[in-house]
């Protein structure tokens, strides 16, 4: 086990009907004015927006109303965000939204607390010493920022997409009501339910022993995720479907299933040159992935996979050889993001990159030769190339 | 699923030689001046006094020490404490040692913050709106206090024992090296492997429905517990078994294992009233009444029981009806108390109590008729007798 920190200075309200409860809490972490911030029309439409202003107002808090931030949120709008912040004497930051309007409040926060353009964070041309207070209303299972330390911005100019950690960023609240995650498409859930899934397995694939704790929650938090996943897969309102899955949203990027492993995030960090390229849902691209990728490294410790496909994927002790229940277990995980419509090759995802897209993708990814990526085993751009060719 | 709140703002920072990091993180949380409160000899033995001291002075933070705090803290030494603060301008608490140091330190900060009498709060004669910070160095891994919201004290006058949790007094970090744990006597261990244990089983047996990831995180912590415990008997030195227990042993009390469950928590207060009349360690005593209670209430919901022998003591599924996996799931746990040398009776205990001490207990537990115990099955005066008498 290596040292490790852990840190979640979040608190979690979660349940039925929660949202009432934004204005109380806002106050109660220090607000005094407070920008509300959401993405497009579903959070309105939905009553949502109606009755989270309304506990804001309920609690003598006035606020301003910011809308429109994108998926990969975008640089203009955070500055936008940070201007009006300035104008009105906003001093807390309530996100009302899926992962990207979490991370879009983030942000704001830093430009907003250090009065400079946030992009200087991101691009690692400074390091923050702060940020304007944060609460989240997530409406989706996936992302994970509502208990986590980064976010990831895209920058107009160039289209540049670029992750931030900082325990400065997490969230003072998070209030989590499962019902506004049951209307979303089955699509949408599914990209989720594999986003929870690889936070986790991104975690887990790393060559630390004793790590019997946090292995062991891994695992079960990706079970609970897989059973949760195929219930939604027929009863998509299933209150407490959703409830699992939502909270193991939460638990797999908060650190929690990482403590004391250095884990591998090499498929996050593929993926993530596909969505800059192409424009793909990051769990859809994710699963697209992640079996070349792990065909591509198992043989660093085939052990530990075998581990996985027996204690995760439910594969039999008595299936072969250490190297064949490896595989079978790989093949399982494939047999399941199939099972709830995920695509498991590049094709199936419907991208077809060209030889010199390829290379393009698998050079950015490793910063023109700057980095490497993966901690399972070390990748350079030719291993990265490999993968996507595997992935076809 | 019930609704839940899940609030754990104590920064980790767990492994190797982390106590010298004491001085950065009191001073990163605000200290100024530092009141070290520790129990007897062992912590000034070991040396470990000596280095917190060492990094509180690089740090450049002045600091007073306040030793002797005694298994069941006192409520004395708390006053002692506050006025010592009070006279020093101290305006942080380290505690360095096990639970009763860190639960002495919840108490000397809510008397320092409200400059009151702190046995107000835990007589529920008022409740707490702030308490001085609070950092944790703990040095047995068994009551969780370094993470919990909760602190038990007596008072000396008339030798009351009570309990009071808020989530003001959280600490502020905890500071957790596995080393520290590696001389403790075996006794002790196996104490606090089942106090472990036993934080998690009361938040796991509860009836509520769909609690499926809270549940097999607590089940993962369990297997994972149990099986530490038994290298450690062989091993006491291994680190690496001392790391699992020690991580196991906050995140079993600190919330996580009973997110959206009531819990029953009957075994603790049944326990409680062992050790107000006898002189027993708590985690002993947990084991001697543990399996009583558990036969007394496990028809409630055989179930669950079985659900608990399969999944945690690995009690084949075959193994008969629903009651028969329960009762051998019971079996099995009493069965592990025995081979970490835990008492599985009153009298392997070695507490005998006449009939008119049974029946006192059992009288103090409910407060005399003003309360009844446990959520699992809600248990009056008659029925502790019956465990009580079962547990002979």
């Amino acid at each position: 086990m290596l040292n490790f920190e852990y840190y979640t200075p979040t608190k979690v309200v979660f349940g039925k009907e929660t949202e009432k409860r934004a204005g109380e809490l806002a106050k109660a972490f220090g607000a005094s004015k407070v920008l509300v911030h959401y993405g497009g029309g579903s959070a309105k439409k939905s009553g949502l927006l109606d009755r989270v202003c309304d506990s804001l107002a309920e609690a003598g808090l006035p606020y301003v109303l910011l809308g429109g931030v994108v998926p990969n949120p975008r640089l203009g709008l955070v500055k936008e965000g940070i201007e009006l912040c300035k104008k009105e004497g906003v001093d807390f930051l309530l996100a009302v939204g899926g992962g990207s309007v979490i991370d879009s409040a983030k942000a704001i926060g830093y430009g907003l607390y250090h009065n400079c353009d946030p992009w200087l964070f991101y691009d690692r041309k400074a390091t923050a010493t702060g940020c304007t207070p944060i609460g989240a209303i997530p409406t989706i299972a996936a992302a994970g920022s509502e208990m986590s330390d980064s976010s990831v911005i895209t920058n107009e100019d160039g289209w540049l997409k670029r992750g931030y950690s900082s325990d400065y960023s997490r969230c003072r609240f998070a209030i989590m009501n499962p019902e506004l995650t049951c209307s979303l498409p089955p699509y949408q859930t599914s990209c989720g339910c594999t986003d929870i899934l690889m936070h986790t397995m991104e975690r887990y694939f790393s060559h630390e022993k004793h790590t019997e704790l946090t292995d062991s929650i891994g695992e079960a938090l990706m079970r609970t995720v897989m059973h949760n996943a195929h219930v939604l897969m027929e009863d998509p309102q299933n209150y407490d479907a959703r409830a699992e899955i939502m909270w193991a949203g939460s638990l797999s990027h908060n650190g929690l299933t990482g403590c004391g492993t250095a884990g591998d995030w090499a498929s996050h960090q593929i993926e993530h040159e596909l969505g800059g390229m192409f424009d793909v849902a990051h769990g859809a691209g994710l699963a697209a992935v992640w079996g070349s990728w792990a065909r591509y490294v198992y043989q660093e410790e085939p052990e530990k996979f075998a581990h996985f496909a027996i204690h995760v994927m439910g594969v039999p002790a008595d299936s072969g050889t250490t190297e064949e229940t490896a595989l079978a277990g790989i093949r399982a995980m494939e047999d399941f993001f199939r099972s709830i419509n995920m695509p498991v090759s590049l094709s199936e995802l419907g991208v077809h990159p060209t030889d010199d897209q390829i290379r393009e993708m698998a050079q950015k990814c490793v910063f023109f030769g700057q980095r490497t990526v993966g901690g399972f085993k070390v990748l350079h751009a030719e291993d990265i190339e490999k993968i996507y060719r595997m992935a076809l």
